[in-house]
């Protein structure tokens, strides 16, 4: 089960875009598993790929589609990632892009495919276009929480956001976005798939600054189990239908910006409380460090150490488990008399040993909880980051151990 | 249970040099947790230590110790790493050296202290002082299988290797070692704890010189979990009484390097085959690649992938997780239509997709199997390394949610 509150949110209509799923039987009968977003003529779309260089074809025909025309479809499956399908893969993926720009009038490079599933099998490109139609008949501007459903694979929960946003100026901008992933994740430019759109209008370069600065502190800032997938991206929407922000008013760009902060937030640790197997959502902050990397160096050794995981998992304040792993994580001649160490509340080491206030018995009521903050403070600098991971459970090795067989 | 055969070898005797063990009552009574190995007048040690920042007492008091005198004892406990334990934890160390010392008529600089267990628990340094002179008492050159016992923490096996060499010169050496560790394996300058001694006398650069060549492609190349632990120490011990090896004769040389090498990869594996949960004895090898780094790098991704592991735990041949990880271990540039993948003697994948002759069939026979290698050729350059790690199975999980609690 999800950790904590996981609920779709009432979605706000996002003026100039609709939404259709469909069921293609890519993987199972009925299932659905086909989302089409139709962008309104003048929306501006911007994106961030997955770093993995085993990218997937749709990844590889998203960013060239990208870089040539506007964007006026987002084309999405579940069921198959088409990664590690060589050129096959790539043929097939330009295939239904093709459908659908014949079934709606406009160019091929005005499509966007996205794929999520099992890697290394030939996407059934066929049973994709013989649903193009059907996923058309449903656009709406209400679709949101049915492809928050159907761009799901292991996902037990759907994730979604929403926000109405009041600018200084007087504009109203509704912001609307869903995301999936609960394995694989450790996003090295977007997660597994986000969507995020708004019925606003901004150039095309104030737009992909706002993507990039959310995506760095939201779906950047998470890690289920440390492997970065073949088929992350997230996109980024301005329909165009709506008010104009730009840099000329500068108090709407920062009230816009840390709605999108906070919307980016919600997706990305909605990922995080839905991982694979995880009964725990952990916030690991690190403080005062001498520079960013060193800060992300430590939250990503404790985030991705098994040890600390397993501890976390049993709710055992195995403290010795953190120290280990903040000393393994290559901070140049980090003093460990300096480290202070807190779960949630609690000061549990200091001077490079168990703090002298420290009870077992403030630990363990810490570790019971659901949610729990490491606040690890290096006193080297001012630096600091926050990452966001799960514990490393039973289930996680039976997913992970059943999935495909 | 551990992977293949890990079973005690017979051991040469080392001549010159003596272990004997006791029961301290450190952490269970009865269980033999002291040990004392006594070293020759004339031995000389080389050793190498975690670069874990979080070192444990006995790691700063060693290197210390080593520096300034020659040592004729090495003193190790298990139950407690005495880590995690700041100045209290140091101050207890030293009073073990010092009573060992002014038992044996030596200086306190004279022993090496190891220690291994729970972290962040004060050392019980008096029960260890008590047992001291039953552990001398025992002190024989026949101590190795009893000490190979006694080192053990969540070990499954003792982990011994030995070897006669005999020297193109006509010198006949005898080599045998120790170690132990399952959990908390990623060792980055030595295992969690390896002794290995040899009858000869070399000069102290050259004795460096031949441990760090044989850690380098043992202890230095295995990852159970990939945390790198507080305690891990490796020593190589010549006592002197013997031949004597030196850079004037380069063929007894090489004969004797090479001996060891063989030696420090059985004791390193043998971590492995029993590392925690292990079902699998997994071999990495990456070729081709434009550097030694860039070949382990690779490596490494692709042995601490959890998706990777929880594959093998379920003897499913799911390929794309093995060129997800490849794919995102940060090689510059990697031109993925060159790389080749190999199960043992199948190819399952090139050109970036599953290979033409490949059977789902093949790739199960293979993983079906107890001890598997990957092979991942980079066709980059001419750089070749392997690493050795475990599959992560549900045993893992319940040992480290149970240890401790």
């Amino acid at each position: 089960m999800p950790v904590g509150d996981t609920s779709l949110p009432p979605f706000e209509t996002v003026a100039g875009l609709r939404i259709g799923t469909a069921s293609a039987g890519i993987k199972k009968p009925g299932r659905q598993d086909l989302t089409i977003f139709e962008l309104a003529s003048g929306s501006r779309v911007a994106g961030v790929f997955t770093r993995n260089a085993f990218c997937a074809a749709p990844v590889t025909v998203a960013r060239e589609h990208l870089g040539k025309a506007a964007p006026r479809y987002l084309l999405i499956n579940t069921g198959n990632a088409n990664a590690g399908t060589g050129t096959r893969g790539l043929a097939a993926c330009r295939h239904t892009c093709e459908a659908l720009a014949e079934l709606t009038g406009v160019e091929p490079t005005q499509v966007l495919p996205f794929s999520t599933g099992v890697i290394g099998e030939l996407l059934p490109d066929e049973k994709i276009c013989d649903a193009l139609p059907q996923a058309l008949e449903q656009l709406s501007e209400r679709g949101w929480a049915p492809a928050a459903n159907a761009i799901m694979t292991t996902d037990m929960c759907p994730k979604g956001a929403s926000r109405q946003v009041s600018l200084p100026s007087g504009a109203v901008v509704n912001l609307s976005g869903i995301s999936k992933g609960a394995g694989m994740i450790r996003p090295d430019m977007a997660t597994m798939l986000g969507f995020v759109a708004m019925d606003a209008e901004l150039p095309q370069a104030l737009l992909d600054r706002l993507l990039r600065e959310a995506v760095g502190q939201s779906f950047n800032r998470i890690t289920v189990d440390g492997d970065t997938s073949t088929n992350d991206a997230c996109m980024l929407v301005a329909t165009g239908v709506g008010s104009r922000v730009s840099e000329d008013n500068p108090e709407d760009l920062a009230v816009l910006q840390a709605a999108l902060n906070e919307l980016f937030v919600r997706l990305a640790t909605l990922i995080v409380r839905d991982g694979e197997g995880a009964t725990k959502f952990i916030e690991i902050s690190v403080e005062q460090a001498a520079s960013q990397q060193e800060a992300l160096d430590v939250a990503y050794t404790v985030a991705h150490s098994p040890l600390v995981k397993t501890a976390f998992f049993a709710s055992d304040p195995n403290w010795g488990r953190l120290l280990a792993a903040i000393g393994r994580a290559g901070v140049d001649g980090l003093d460990v008399e300096k480290v202070t160490l807190y779960l949630d509340e609690v000061c549990i080491a200091e001077q490079g040993a168990r703090a002298e206030s420290y009870t077992e018995e403030q630990g363990q009521t810490v570790m019971n909880r659901e949610e729990i903050r490491i606040r690890i403070v290096l006193d080297r600098g001012g630096a600091n980051e926050r990452v966001w991971t799960t514990d490393l459970s039973h289930d996680y090795v039976r997913i992970n151990a059943e999935y495909r067989t």
